[in-house]
């Protein structure tokens, strides 16, 4: 019980009945430990019982980096010869208030099946439930720290589109184009992506998480649409912008300033004591009561950090109260399938009197491939 | 029963006495389906009966990408508004015969604990067992095709590599050669990486799983490792080499040396028919029999495909045959603790007379940022 960066989650044990929680590698363990590992078949698993030290069972091969943690509590390790399983074993022996206990947390979206079997066979009475929530509440208010991370990565992102966007020629096929993203941004400075960008044009960009394909030339008239992000120190950027190939009907242009006014609606709406549901019913009313109704697909947005979405989501049903230090995207979208789809996606952070926008790419319709090549 | 490609689960439900699988985005996934989904916080799950057709439960987002699928039995579409409950439980109620069903299989590597806890609420009989090597065993051979994809991800990483050696001066950060890295790999046209690249220097070349450092800058006689991988259509290549900055000590060149002999004993000893066990077996005791035996910290290797880390595990205690077709990596290493790290691995394939080595950058000790800057 020494560790002062662990006395959230002692507080959330107690507030929520728990006799202990689990804490695998990622965004949690990142903004507790200050580090991370990758996930992969071995097991790291930190458990944090509600009356003593945290213990951790550790890949062998880890220690090095786990060293540097400056751990308090015992950690087992296990050698990939032996498996995991003496190590957990071990870990149980001495956590002997919990050979009776029931209620354990999990971070439910995030740990494995197998870790969790792995828990179970050491501790046979353990019901787990789903903490996923509650554990990365820890992550919901930003630092200042991070805030700077995220506007780093953002920074590096927009630089990245703009270089992009003058490189890009009709006929190129949505795979080239995605290569240029990609060379620039870690020609700008990427510390790695955020996740696999999203570069679809022409009907492609009527799926929402559409994959560049190797095949499609863009053509006149197309959609272009751009969904990616930098990452920096572990903090995603998140960014969309759609964009029409050297010209755009005016079906389309009504089609992109409805999604438009709707990205708007969200951030004007956004500030502290209003709730995710609020946001999210303002931001599809605009989009229901435009002559495009019948193309919503989606939420309005999602919190990002070091997770690409984390809480608080920004839907319908959500109650959850927005507080300044929040930070969350903007992400209205139209989809007419097999035609073209627009989405535009801004991240914010909220403060007391609204949000400020971090993203400040411009959202005027824009075209591109407009030189004569 | 109508898919011929889902065969091989039908199998493996007959030969492992499973009432049904749940399959979810990834690996399996895609060599399954030919197309795969992001894992995030909407779960997409396809169950798969042993006596009738599967059912998938799929955020409705996704449904445009899900269309191309051409799936054969009931979808049950979810909208975030709503959540996935009801999908999950209209599923259950077109599957009766499972309703008292006990044995299900999970890839309990890659499903996470709220996807089992929602199977879980509407079959409330399922008692859940892991599953995941019986089902990834449908990637273990490699076809054809599936090597094209691995040389063409190995090309791009290798020629990636050696353009960033020829940029390598001294007094670069880590984080400052990472990101000529990563700029080359998109340059040579890497689809995406396979991996958060590793390049450490000096003491951190000494943690298996170092991450760049900005503030460390490389020195004469450092160790310089490079652990990275291109992905290619989905495909991943895994490659680690290891130099040193303008010049080697005798002990460092006698460690190096170590390291490479028990490389190339890997791949001379690997062949179809004999184990995983044994080739491991082999690699360490060249290192347990030299002078640095105290230094080892890992088995040798892993099998590699659209999972960067996949069966075979090439480790002691694993008695799988090699077949023909498999994939893995003979990267045995030696880590001297605050002082210096040598890892070198290949790629290789499994033929009837021993390995082709995908992976051809040279393994003669070699040294960088020679040049007068």
């Amino acid at each position: 019980m020494t560790e002062p960066r662990l006395e959230p989650i002692y507080a959330l044990l107690a507030a929520n009945n728990l006799d202990a929680v689990a804490i695998v590698p990622g965004s949690n363990f990142k903004r507790l430990f200050s580090i991370d590992f990758h996930l992969m078949e071995r097991p790291l698993v930190i458990l944090i019982p509600n009356k003593s030290d945290p213990v951790a069972i550790v890949p062998r091969l880890e220690m090095g980096s786990f060293d540097s943690l400056n751990f308090q509590g015992p950690v087992f390790s296990w050698p990939d010869e032996e498996g995991y399983g003496e190590a957990f074993a071990a870990a149980a022996d001495c956590l002997p208030e919990l050979t009776t206990a029931r209620n354990f947390g999990l971070e439910a979206q995030r740990m494995r099946v197998f870790e969790q079997m792995a828990l179970q066979k050491v501790f046979p009475s353990a019901v787990f439930s789903d903490a996923h929530a509650e554990i990365s509440a820890i992550r919901l208010i930003k630092t200042s720290n991070e805030i700077e991370n995220l506007k780093k990565a953002i920074q590096i992102s927009e630089a990245a589109l703009e270089m992009t966007l003058q490189q890009v020629e009709l006929g190129q096929t949505e795979k080239q184009i995605e290569a240029i993203l990609l060379k620039e941004l870690f020609a700008n400075g990427a510390d790695g992506l955020a996740f696999e960008p999203i570069v679809a044009a022409g009907e492609n960009s009527a799926q929402p998480h559409a994959s560049a394909r190797h095949n499609y030339k863009i053509k006149e008239g197309d959609a272009l649409m751009f969904d990616f992000g930098a990452s920096w120190n572990g903090y995603n950027a998140d960014i969309t912008r759609t964009f029409f190939v050297k010209q755009v009907s005016e079906h389309d242009r009504a089609f992109y300033e409805t999604v438009l006014r709707a990205n708007e609606r969200g951030k004007q709406v956004s500030r502290a004591g209003t709730t995710a549901h609020e946001v999210d019913d303002q931001v599809q009313k605009v989009l229901e009561n435009s002559q495009f109704a019948q193309f919503r697909r989606h939420k309005t947005g999602h919190g990002l950090g070091l997770d690409v979405h984390e809480a608080p989501q920004i839907m319908r049903g959500n109650r959850t109260t927005l507080q300044a230090g929040m930070v969350f995207t903007v992400e209205p979208g139209l989809y007419r399938e097999g035609e073209c789809g627009v989405r535009i996606e801004d991240d914010v952070v909220v403060t007391d009197n609204g949000v400020e926008c971090l993203t400040s790419f411009p959202r005027e319709l824009r075209l591109v491939a407009t030189t004569v090549t």
